[in-house]
């Protein structure tokens, strides 16, 4: 487009520029003062990128257990001290230890020697195969109802779940919920009617050759059978190998194993409330990530803005008058180890948490916050959308605030989820394509000044 | 994050799913159905994406004058035939033809012979240096204020203009309107204090080492100088190199020319109203791009979903009352011929035009529609509103629709421009960054969803 026009559209449209001096009612001058810093701040000197590049370039992966975890606390911790919060500490966290080992491959075996590579990636907390590999034919399902309609059909082969997530969700968080359960519970459902294995079509809109890991579970009293996600264009090629009944046999081979629980860490930092120091504010998200790309949306990206938010308001110069405090949990992914642990340390005794904030829905341009809580916390949530409103951040509605949070959400405690634009984050999530190129830094610091302003708001006003 | 919580907020978030069923009150449930069945046509089969690797993968970049904009002429037709369109024709218009040229280069000079290379980018419209380039001095301003401070100190110089983009801007279009006119002003001003050459910052707000070209103009009187854009990199390189008032020459050779005017062509189509088919609401984007990358945002995206939108109304079995009409302008990019020509083309006589819609800003995630027209238009439009809130798209407000349109919507003929979350615009815009994998397919189909259900309403109810 054209600059004439550019300048037209600009002018018509509410700027950060214009804040300072905007006569918007509801908000006040000192708040819209504090917006504008924020603005200023963030998007001059964009730190959350800095950040995020130094914690997936000198980390990578950070899966529970890992080097790489251990490597992203130290970073985490050095970041905070680096920045000069106070109170840095670590919280002790026992977290599950599931490596992925090598090599991790499917074949599929047709007439004449013929046989067709599939990009497969173990689930987390999958036991391996033989070491040979385990070689079944292959049953195609859509549902766990079909599945089971097999009845002895399925017995010794590897089930093959294939349903898509359903692409007419607006909402791909919807279309994820649609589908995942094929990944988490499809090895107990597969083992219930005597499958060997079960390879689980990818949780992504996408079509490309990258598959999706993430964590399954079993159940007791149901034998252990290894489970895999395969590429939407491998579960393409596989099911058309499968066209009109033909039998195939596939090949599997996973080399992964869980080992003993170790020890790993929440890193927690703040800037002390002056007036209020035993009331807390908690924004956060978590530092531990899948071991196939380097967790840079999901969820370095929510750590990296929380780290942001709390240097933004040191950066403007606000003290807050209750504790704002950045909390990087470990073991969301695969246990909620961190985010349970955090609710019951000791140290909780003596505090009063007045809200929790999490960032875990990718560095994306964000929309708003969703808010859970008693009936009467999104009213007056709602007293802040005009300033929202002003950097295009105003949808504050109901709904679930994140994993790493809920624990204390459980026992009442408001909570606040980062809402961002999410059209592409499954092309992504749990994948090699999480990586920090997929990352926009102006996208990705907006979530850390929307995160630094409601910091400021609960703290200066409570809820 | 994990499933059990994508499920939770999934549940509180108005989906599509919903839209048949719910009970607002403002919306009919004619128009609920309409809506639904455009996602469902749209997000289950992505028309746009497919089109649009189409368009770049067979007719790569489509400067006006160029074999790639008349192949994107002839792919455009071939669509709208394909797709079942009416009326399929082009509309001629008479084009500027300038031509890159190669070798594009720049060197620093520095003393003992050490030599920086910085990567360049000629300005469309530019005249090319001698053969051997242009070897001078260079002298750095931010404004042309402080260029005309020079007097005679800018005689003989490469002038570089070196004001980035403003970052704490949030719209990027308003960053872009604040810095663009060293890129299309620079040589005149270059020229009237003694200038041999401008040499321009990106317009971009990403740190890179990509120039981004875009049109320029001269000034009759004012001696014509080449002029050409330094990427983001390259812009800190040369000015580090001047720091503290050291003297750097530099060698710009810049190959291009402009040559006599050519013939090109608009590319329109339409499904004709059943019941007021004189009456006509156009959708359209600019079919022309910078030569520099394939033109898949810019404007690739808007003239595929242009198409979309209306090979959707088709699919979902919708017959307008009003005529709804693609139009592919050509030439945009450096004069607006195109839209121009349509404007004044001897067809419009017989007909009258209810509104014009284009797409000018990226195929990235629709926000909703800025609306050109008279005081009653906005208010009128609001009425639709409670619909694009359903798919989040309801930011409808007063603001510039599109160059293209421009001149019949100077005419007073009410104009939309869809509107977008434009964060990552200025990374890939007129640069060879703006190619189809930096096009996500959902962002880009929801777009033309928007435009068909915008269409729809416009063919129905009027404005």
């Amino acid at each position: 487009m054209k600059p004439l026009f550019c300048l037209l559209l600009a002018a018509l449209i509410p700027v950060p520029g214009a804040i300072v001096h905007a006569q918007t009612p509801e908000t006040t001058a000192r708040e819209r003062d504090v917006l504008a810093r924020l603005m200023d701040a963030g998007l001059r000197d964009v730190g959350s990128y800095g950040l995020l590049k130094e914690l997936t370039g000198k980390a990578g992966h950070r899966l529970s257990g890992s080097p790489g975890a251990e490597k992203g606390v130290a970073l985490a911790r050095d970041m905070m001290v680096r920045l000069g919060f106070s109170k840095v500490h670590l919280e002790p966290v026992t977290v599950p230890h599931w490596e992925r080992g090598s090599p991790e491959d499917a074949v599929a075996l047709l007439p004449g020697r013929q046989s067709v590579r599939l990009k497969v990636s173990a689930f987390g907390g999958s036991i391996g195969t033989p070491r040979g590999g385990i070689t079944a034919e292959v049953v195609e399902v859509s549902s766990f109802e079909e599945l089971a309609k097999l009845g002895t059909g399925a017995r010794g082969k590897i089930i093959f779940f294939n349903r898509p997530m359903d692409p007419v969700k607006l909402n791909t968080f919807e279309a994820y919920g649609g589908a995942v359960a094929q990944r988490s519970r499809g090895a107990v459902e597969a083992a219930k009617v005597g499958g060997v294995a079960a390879i689980v079509r990818s949780m992504t809109l996408a079509l490309d050759d990258v598959p999706h890991t993430g964590a399954m579970r079993y159940a007791k009293g149901t034998p252990r059978v290894p489970a895999a996600a395969i590429s939407t264009r491998g579960a393409n090629r596989l099911s058309g190998l499968l066209k009109g009944g033909r039998s195939v046999r596939v090949r599997l081979r996973l080399t992964c194993r869980s080992y003993a629980d170790t020890s790993s860490a929440n890193v927690i930092g703040e800037l002390t409330g002056n007036e209020e120091p035993e009331e807390v504010i908690v924004v956060g998200g978590h530092l531990d990530a899948w071991d196939t790309g380097d967790g840079a949306h999901d969820d370095g990206a929510g750590c990296m803005q929380a780290i942001e938010a709390l240097s933004l308001l040191k950066r403007i110069g606000v003290t807050p008058r209750r504790t704002v405090r950045a909390v990087m949990f470990m073991n969301e992914e695969n246990g909620l180890r961190g985010g349970k642990a955090y609710a019951v340390d000791p140290r909780r005794q003596a505090e009063k948490h007045v809200a929790l904030i999490e960032s875990d829905l990718g560095g994306f341009a964000p929309l708003g916050f969703t808010i859970e809580g008693d009936t009467t916390v999104v009213p007056r949530v709602l007293r802040w959308k005009p300033l929202f409103d002003l950097i295009g951040m105003g949808r504050l509605v109901k709904g679930s605030s994140g994993a790493d949070v809920s624990p204390l959400v459980a026992k009442g405690i408001p909570g606040f989820g980062l809402d961002t634009e999410n059209q592409r984050y499954f092309d992504y999530h749990h994948s090699a394509n999480d990586t920090i190129d997929k990352v926009n830094p102006r996208e990705l610091e907006l979530g850390a000044i929307a995160e630094a302003l409601l910091c400021y708001l609960l703290s200066e006003e409570g809820l």
